[in-house]
């Protein structure tokens, strides 16, 4: 069982943006870290595996140091567009703009629902809801969805929540997502859990439908975040940093929320 | 051959933050990405690997992803204080303070002297100079030294430029790396070549005096940096973004430099 995320926010004076305090949304990444499991006859993705090259010995004494096996999609990641058939020939994860990678955010919070339902699937009322108290989703920018399930993200047990009908965990509902990828003027969404659609998505019509309406729109997920309890509904700036893997489908990412203090 | 990193600068608003540039500081992560190598009898740390899981077909008819084999120190990449045995028992990658990741950097430009000379080293007068002219290094921030050397970041051979007597690229003094490490208040340095040391780092007293001092005083090491030439004297916010590998000695890092309009 890997350590909890660390206390993360610290205030930092920067030249010309002044005071920030940065929040860290990246999970760490150990052997331990939970990571989608899909059902025969679907191929899985390895979990992250840390080798050892030498560590301080005849090996190399000077110095330590590892190399590692890691799937894209494994721990805090990002989709890219091409990820999902709907996105093919749609941007891999290299190529996508600055700016939607540093880009604004908003978090709607249904961490009640999702604790009094596993299954809980966010619908278009919740985000009508918010967007009458908090005005408009962000225009090129990210919404960020919290269910509490950041609380189970160091047992791959309780991440999944896996029982014979496969996994529990919240996600979408499937005209909820179409709205956020053909409608509204976000650019991605992000989740807590392991993955941008709910456990029980392939029950739903189009199956995993957060990943066919957003990939299909060249939209993006982002997934495993951590401390989304410490940003506010609106006003968060996001940076999302994938490695520059060329042509893939996504890549472990590190994420920092920024808030102006 | 890999492509060269693509456009890289936008404007981008933010809530709170205004106006910013962002500019993309990392290289292309690719089986060709240049790797360090080691003379015998040094462990070296294998290259990228990427390898398909599935491309809309049999093995996942709606998704395309892979998983690949990466060092800790391939293509762009932090150099945590733990890396070296100066600083063992320094901080691994994943506890780096993110007033360390997102902080202020200044840019050194020697370009002229590395391209007539390869095994240029920074001395002590170059930072005298630069401090004459644009104030004291950032407290608390990163100095980059630019070399010119991203020129060759996509081709193994020009970049490590190795002969007989092994490879032939810019670093720094061995006095002017104590000097920075000990007595300056910056808390990193970048460069744009495979590693913080010059290629003939392993002939200076100490060996690889960068990494020897620096990660003494648990500082860190950014390296293989694009994109410094978009960057001004004094005045950037450098965003890097390693991945938080448990314990790890470093990671592939994506790196933003952040510049207000
Ligand atoms: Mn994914
Ligand atoms: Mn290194």
């Amino acid at each position: 069982m890997s350590k909890e995320p660390t206390v993360s926010t610290e205030a930092i004076d920067l030249p010309g943006l002044g005071a920030l305090t940065v929040v860290d949304l990246a999970q760490p990444l150990t052997e331990t870290t939970p990571t989608i499991q899909l059902p025969e006859p679907f191929a899985n993705t390895p979990p992250f595996r840390l080798h050892e090259i030498s560590r301080y010995d005849e090996r190399g004494p000077v110095s330590y140091w590892n190399w590692f096996e890691c799937g894209e999609h494994v721990g805090t990641h990002l989709d890219a567009p091409n990820h999902w058939v709907s996105g093919q020939g749609g941007r891999p994860v290299d190529e996508i703009p600055l700016r939607q990678l540093v880009a604004p955010a908003v978090v709607i919070d249904r961490t009640d629902e999702a604790a009094a339902d596993p299954d809980y699937l966010l619908g278009l009322e919740d985000v009508r809801a918010f967007e009458a108290e908090h005005g408009p989703l962000p225009e090129g920018g990210w919404l960020l969805y919290r269910t509490g399930w950041s609380r189970y993200a160091q047992d791959q047990e309780q991440f999944l929540n896996a029982d014979e009908s496969g996994a529990h965990t919240p996600g979408i509902q499937a005209e909820c997502a179409r709205w956020l990828a053909e409608e509204s003027g976000i650019i991605g969404i992000g989740v807590e859990t392991v993955g941008t659609d709910a456990g029980q998505a392939f029950e739903l019509d189009p199956v995993f439908p957060v990943h066919h309406y957003m990939h299909g729109a060249g939209k993006l997920g982002l997934t495993q975040l951590a401390n989304l309890d410490r940003l506010p509904a609106t006003g968060t700036t996001l940076a999302a940093a994938p490695l520059k893997i060329e042509g893939g489908s996504g890549s472990p990412t590190r994420v920092y929320g920024l808030l102006p203090r």
